[in-house]
């Protein structure tokens, strides 16, 4: 059973939604470009650790790297809060009923941010794992973050998210012990999906693997 | 900052969406009227442990209560396989590019299912906590499930989702040792929210917490 098609006038709105998306998000593309600046969209469930993730990276890395930060969410700037305390620039974008960050958002904070030359900005994109694969936000690279507490099958039954994703950061790994979980069977899920997807296994809360995030960080950037 | 305003066709467009939904949402509701059915929708994030609370319950007290189930997923059977293996009568509603379920697609869904009278009624939406909630399927109850491992803010940062439901169902509780969690917390945010959300803690792996669920699945149905 599928879902039923939509009308023909629905699916037009969403041809041109997409289409004036993809031009911004080009535009975006174009001002990291000009800046040397590595972009970076983490998209994950709601919960699975991209805050405390980018606390940590601030924290170990934030004196070594200039970073500027957006954070997506429903509701509240919390996110925000967090992260200003962690010692970066940070503008929090709240969606309201929407359910995914847009490239004409992105747009607007990083001319808000100005975010320096050779720096690195990541956006946090609402908690979804279905919504925010469709919209480009003019990122280098998409980060899809994983938690190991929500099951190994996850890439097949989101399959747009990790087809649209260049690494997968599968998180809080110090919970190993006490969950029955397949890192094995996660990574053939995934890759039966995307092929090309890198990996990472990190603990953000422990500290386990960050090490690996931050070379793959370094690597990525303009200047590397 | 918010996120701009959509343009008014689009706002249109979304009301009509909105109006035809919950008039089928109405039809459903009548129809598990007719029939003394007690429908729930299932919501959370990806991998809160929806099918596991299910795949329990039916073991449990399928014997006791007949049970139909509505899995919903944007791609993949697994989960109508994993609730098929556990004796329930089950239909897969595959979204593709969709985000949750909506009435239609339950309204189809039943009348495949033909779910008998006095019988219990189970909905699995998609794993998303912002789209499912504009989205009345004719339910009897809304119960949204979190896991501990999510962190206690989901209510405030999701708060139509917390807002719309009539149970918390707080699982994985078996995990609590392990974690830095505060179950008082997340119940305070979420009746920041909705002042008259009941809770249940459970760990559907280890069975913790699982013969209250029962109980209260007895008490909501219309016979009780």
């Amino acid at each position: 059973m599928t879902a039923p098609e939509p009308s023909k006038t629905l699916v037009e709105l969403e041809r041109d939604i997409l289409d004036k998306n993809n031009r911004l998000a080009e535009r975006n593309r174009g001002f990291f470009e000009a800046r040397d600046i590595l972009a970076l969209n983490l998209v994950s469930s709601p919960g699975s650790g991209k805050t405390a993730l980018l606390e940590r990276t601030l924290t170990d890395i934030g004196g070594k790297i200039n970073f500027a930060v957006i954070e997506g969410d429903q509701q509240t700037s919390r996110d925000a809060e967090r992260i200003a305390a962690a010692g970066s620039a940070v503008v929090q974008i709240n969606t309201g009923k929407g359910c995914h960050l847009e490239a004409s958002m992105v747009h607007d904070a990083i001319r808000q941010l100005q975010p320096e030359g050779n720096s690195v900005v990541m956006i946090e994109n609402v908690g979804n794992l279905v919504c925010p694969s469709l919209f480009d936000l003019g990122e280098s690279k998409r980060v899809v973050v994983i938690s190991i507490t929500e099951g190994e099958d996850k890439p097949i039954k989101y399959p747009d998210m990790f087809r649209s994703a260049d690494l997968c950061v599968i998180n809080k790994i110090d919970l190993l012990p006490y969950l029955k979980f397949d890192l094995n069977a996660l990574r053939d899920y995934a890759l039966q999906v995307n092929p090309k997807l890198e990996f990472l296994e990190v603990s953000a809360t422990v500290g386990t693997g960050m090490e690996a995030w931050y070379q793959w960080i370094q690597q990525a950037r303009p200047s590397a």
